[in-house]
C-alpha cells in the first residue's frame, strides 16, 4: 500500500467550514484523497464544499459519529497535539520522526491521522484511540496552529521524502483499530463482572484499559484467538450466580 | 544572525485578510516576526489584525509600495512559485533544498521570502527581484496552494532542522521473559477454569498460549497492571462453584 492510498485524514469535531475546506485543499495539493469527519457540524461540512479545487476530496469524505467508527479499518492511529507537556499517556514524536515511523509501517494497512477541534484539540477520549501522538515543532509560547495549516504541514512532511524509503524487514502485521476496540470492550465486560471495575470510576477505567490494550501489539493473525479467549472468559463469568 | 532574526516574510499584493492573518499566525507559531506587505489592500491588512495571537507580528509589519523597497536591506531574495514548467529565467529548487541553501547563507544578512497574490502568484516583475525560486512539492495537477498554508509549510521546513531537534522517543521497554511466563501461567489457569483448555490437549494449548503471549509486546511499565487484571479474573472464577 502506498502512503497516498493508505492515509486517512480524520478531522474530529471541526467547527469551521474554512478549515475543513483548507484541509481538503491541502489534501488535494499533496494527492491524499481519504477525508473522514467525526461529529462535524453539518452546516460547516456543507459550506466547506466550496473549497478551491478540492471537491473530489469533499464529495467522497466519510462522516462518522465516533472516532472508533472512523478509524475502525486502520492498522495505525496517530493523533496530532500542540501540547508537549501534559500527561498524555502516549509516546509523543516530532512530525518528522512521525513521518519516518509511518513510512516504516505503511505496508501493514491504512493509517489514520487525527486532528482535533480548532478550540480544544483532541480530547483525552479521542487520544485513547491513538497508538501514539505527534507534534509540529512550533514554539512553546504559541504552539497551537490553525487547523488547515496543521494538516497542510503534516501532509507536506509525509510526502516530502517519499520514494527514498529504505527497505526493512516486515514486522508482523498488527491488528486493525476495530479489533483493539473489540478487545477493549470485551475486557471491560470481563472486568466489570470480576469486580475490577467500579461503576463510579468506569469512565476513567475505560480510558485506562483502552490505552493498555493499545500499547500491546496484537498481531493481526492472532486476533481471532484473542477474541475467542476473551469471549470464553466472559461467557464463563456470565454463567455464574452473583454472590 | 539566526534564521529567526534574518528571515523576512514578504507578501506581495495579498487580497484576503484571512490569508494575511493566517500567514502572521504561522509566523508566530514558528517564531518568525518580520512581516512585510507590498501593495496589500489596506482594508485586508486592517482586517487581518484580528488573527489569533499574531498581533505582535501584524502590529510591527512593514508596508511598502514596491518589491524593491521591501527587500532593499536583504542579502538574499527568494521567491515561491507553484509553477514548475514555465520559463522562469531563474534557478528553481524544492523547498527542502531551498532550506539548506538559506541556512548556508544566513550569516550574510537578512533573507526575504516572497509570496505572490492568491490569484496570480508572483509576477515576472516580482521574480526579477529574486536570486532564485523555490517550489513546495505539490502534485502537478493541483499545484497552487492556499497562501496561508504555503507560508506555514515554508516556515516549518526552514525551522524543522534548526537547533534542538527532539530526540526520537524510546520505544517502551518490553517486559522481561519472567513476566511473560507469569502471564502465560495465569492465563492458563484462567482458561482451565473457563473451560477453554481441555485436560488432554493441555500441553499443546500451553505452547499455543505461551507463543500467543510472547507475540504481544507487553511494555515493562504495564506488567503489574496486567498481572493484577489476570489475578482478579482468576480470583473471581475460583470463587464460583463448579456447575
Amino acid at each position: 500500500m502506498e502512503l497516498a492510498d493508505a492515509l486517512r485524514v480524520v478531522l474530529v469535531a471541526s467547527r469551521n467550514p474554512l478549515n475543513i475546506g483548507a484541509a481538503a485543499r491541502a489534501m488535494s495539493n499533496f494527492g491524499i484523497s481519504h477525508l473522514r469527519l467525526v461529529n462535524a457540524y453539518e452546516v460547516a461540512f456543507k459550506e466547506a464544499r466550496s473549497a478551491v479545487r478540492a471537491q473530489h476530496v469533499l464529495e467522497t469524505a466519510g462522516t462518522f459519529k465516533t472516532v472508533a467508527d472512523a478509524v475502525a479499518d486502520c492498522a495505525l492511529v496517530i493523533g496530532s497535539t500542540a501540547v508537549g507537556n501534559r500527561d498524555l499517556h502516549l509516546p509523543l514524536y516530532t512530525l518528522e520522526t512521525a513521518g519516518d515511523l509511518i513510512r516504516e509501517r505503511i505496508s501493514s494497512g491504512p493509517v489514520a491521522l487525527l486532528f482535533g477541534s480548532e478550540k480544544f484539540g483532541l480530547s483525552n477520549d479521542d487520544m485513547s484511540h491513538c497508538h501514539w501522538l505527534f507534534r509540529i515543532p512550533t514554539r512553546p509560547e504559541h504552539g497551537s496552529m490553525n487547523l488547515g495549516q496543521a494538516v497542510a504541514i503534516s501532509l507536506y512532511e509525509l510526502r516530502r521524502n517519499e520514494g527514498v524509503r529504505s527497505a526493512r524487514f516486515e514486522e508482523p502485521r498488527p491488528a486493525q483499530a476495530e479489533t483493539y476496540e473489540r478487545l477493549t470492550s470485551l475486557l471491560l465486560d470481563i472486568l466489570g463482572r470480576a469486580g475490577y471495575v467500579q461503576e463510579r470510576t468506569f469512565r476513567s477505567t475505560e480510558l485506562k484499559i483502552r490505552r493498555l490494550i493499545r500499547r500491546l501489539r496484537v498481531p493481526s493473525a492472532d486476533t481471532e484467538t484473542w477474541l475467542g479467549i476473551f469471549r470464553q472468559i466472559l461467557w464463563k463469568l456470565a454463567q455464574e450466580k452473583p454472590n
